[in-house]
């Protein structure tokens, strides 16, 4: 059973989990493919995943069989468990929890040679859509605090299978770095009476240098402060602290940007390894004034 | 010239350095040895580097020509320049100032075959003694907040040049990390009177669980929430905040279990790439009763 762990000192819960050593990687990427043969993601090998907890696929497809388009299913080897009941425990120093919460793939293509760049911008709709129904589901448990949806892609940024897809994972807990977003946010919102993000996107129309790429609904930047290069964010225009309150004419207008962003990525950086996370404010809040759902 | 620029929602400095594209790296790790060929931390290669600021050596030795045994050099591509003023600088939501500061590199052996913990004990002694006596004589510059120490061994660890060495990095800020440690370790000081990692310290020789191994001077743990595999803290036993005050008889102690720790790394791992980073107080600071240098 995993197990979280906070740091004492910081107060930085960690995923203190076992059963990922028995994880298929540990291969080197030498080409495109990497991870176990066959594909547990590819069209046909659906009984190689555990169960799937939702898809889009063709009109009467029956769960778990062919036919689907994004797929969503729980990751075989959890970080997190969703079974038995949350405990929370602590001793002298030492606070801990039992590893409660839940860990899901979003499978974003039938395809193995495509990644989410590739794919139509229908289908790449689909899979915001999937983010923002799993959150919508998961949100019923209330013992869950967050929910973190991001993408690896590539080996070196942490993807143990090469098929594209995305991660979720939802904990009892706020992580520290969302923490620190929040916490910065209020107290910039206390002291102005404005959310940050909002100044900042105002600051970067304005100056327009760091804008990278602009539609009706988002706005792509280069950070200011940068911690990598080539590094953006993505975030909507109208203030909104949830993600998952995203309309239909954001997610045309979010497929479409990062559609862009990520052809422009491998333009340039001959298809980089990357990482994206959906910086999204925590379950027991709603429409927050201060926060500014995006992605990093 | 390097930039130092903040994030202005969670407060992060983040050094942006163009100079540092032209390092020698990006040589994939085929084997043991990888950088620039001739190597310019091998004996005889002096002249490779820019001029030396420190070095223990035979007596009598030429500054910048053979017999040293640990020799300190200005990093060749600085994150951080130290010449000029230190300029302090904003503009609506953006702080920024230049990058002053300090990068030097420790050279911890002329022998290109050896690592740190195949050295004699001594030679690892002069080491801890070149950190020492660096951040002394940069502390002399009040405009430096912060003096990181720290060492990248192996490509996958960050390290350009495969000749065994540590480096330091001196800022005219405090880096984030380490505000948080300082905080979390103020706040439970002002609750209990104690500080928090003597507490863990006591906590951990109590249970003896975690510890991996221990002499007169230092204990070596497993820390309650690790966040990689085989994480080590190394602690003085003796309350101390400052590093750089490290006494005579600690110093021995040191290397001796920084020695065995990294070769018990070796016999389980193979010769894993790794990071360890110096955790010490901010240089403004002195004797602070709620916090304690310590090895990650």
């Amino acid at each position: 059973m995993p197990e979280l762990r906070r740091d004492p000192v910081i107060g930085r819960w960690v995923i203190i989990s076992t059963d990922r050593n028995r994880r298929p990687i540990g291969l080197t990427q030498v080409n495109k493919n990497y991870g176990t043969v066959p594909c547990p993601f590819c069209n046909g090998n659906e009984e190689k995943t555990p169960y799937e907890v939702m898809a889009f696929g063709a009109p009467g497809r029956q769960a778990n069989k062919p036919g689907w388009r994004v797929r969503t299913v729980p990751n075989k080897f959890p970080a997190l468990g969703i079974e038995g009941h949350l405990h929370r425990d602590g001793e002298e120093l030492y606070d801990k929890m039992d590893g409660f919460g839940a860990h899901e793939v979003i499978i974003e293509t039938p395809d193995h040679s495509l990644d989410l760049e590739d794919l139509d911008e229908s289908q790449i709709q689909e899979v915001f859509w999937s983010f923002r129904e799993r959150i919508w589901d998961l949100k019923k448990d209330s013992r869950l605090e967050y929910i973190l949806v991001f993408k690896n892609r590539g080996a070196d940024a942490g993807a143990s299978l090469s098929h594209s897809h995305s991660q979720l994972i939802a904990t009892p807990m706020v992580p520290m770095r969302v923490k620190q977003e929040l916490r910065g946010a209020d107290e910039y919102y206390e002291k102005k009476g404005r959310c940050i993000f909002c100044d900042i996107i105002a600051s970067e129309k304005q100056k327009n240098i760091r804008v990278v790429e602009e539609n009706e609904d988002f706005i792509a930047i280069t950070p200011f402060a940068s911690r990598f290069p080539f590094e953006l964010w993505v975030l909507p225009k109208a203030h909104e602290s949830d993600f998952e309150k995203i309309q239909k004419h954001q997610v045309v207008r979010l497929a479409q940007i990062m559609k862009s962003l990520l052809k422009r990525l491998n333009y340039v950086l001959e298809r980089p390894p990357y990482n994206f996370i959906i910086h999204n404010s925590p379950m027991r809040f709603d429409g927050l004034l201060y926060y500014h759902w995006h992605i990093e």
